[in-house]
């Protein structure tokens, strides 16, 4: 489903810690220690699998940081809002 | 232990795939399945915990970028290469 430039913003605005930045979707996840961090990874990759779209990851010791981009040519969707909202439940279930 | 730059370079040299990149050590790891590239990274978190030293670790689907920085103020030494061979041998058990 393709979204205006307006109702993208909003429904990010709407996913806690997710900002948009040019045509990426990003967030940076916090952990209080490296092993939680790695196990989100493990869910993150889970998760991209499921959607077969897998977004860039870094680890730096204790933060993991997700970018994602369109899944369709036409820009970021409903779909791309609802697994960021999968990786924010994968969050709140490892950290 | 303290290497010169010659034994570091010489050292670095001997390690499949490894390069010096300022004052990082930088390997790509590319694998045939994204899970593998996963399971990979899983591995090199096991024994970063297990040196007490964490790289930089960035997933890009079926490719891992591993980014080493000296354990020691002094710079890149025998525990970096040691643990870098680690991570070749992780490699070959995971890819």
């Amino acid at each position: 489903m393709q979204l205006t430039e307006e109702e993208l913003l909003e429904q990010i605005g709407k996913l806690e810690g997710w900002k948009l930045e040019q045509n990426y979707m990003v967030r940076k996840y916090m952990f209080s220690e490296y092993m939680k961090g790695i196990a989100f990874v493990d869910e993150v990759a889970a998760i991209s699998e499921a959607f077969d779209h897998h977004p860039h990851i870094t680890i730096d010791y204790k933060s993991v940081y997700l970018r994602l981009s369109a899944r369709e040519e036409n820009g970021l969707g409903a779909m791309d809002l609802r697994q960021a909202h999968e990786f924010n439940e994968a969050f709140e279930k490892t950290r």
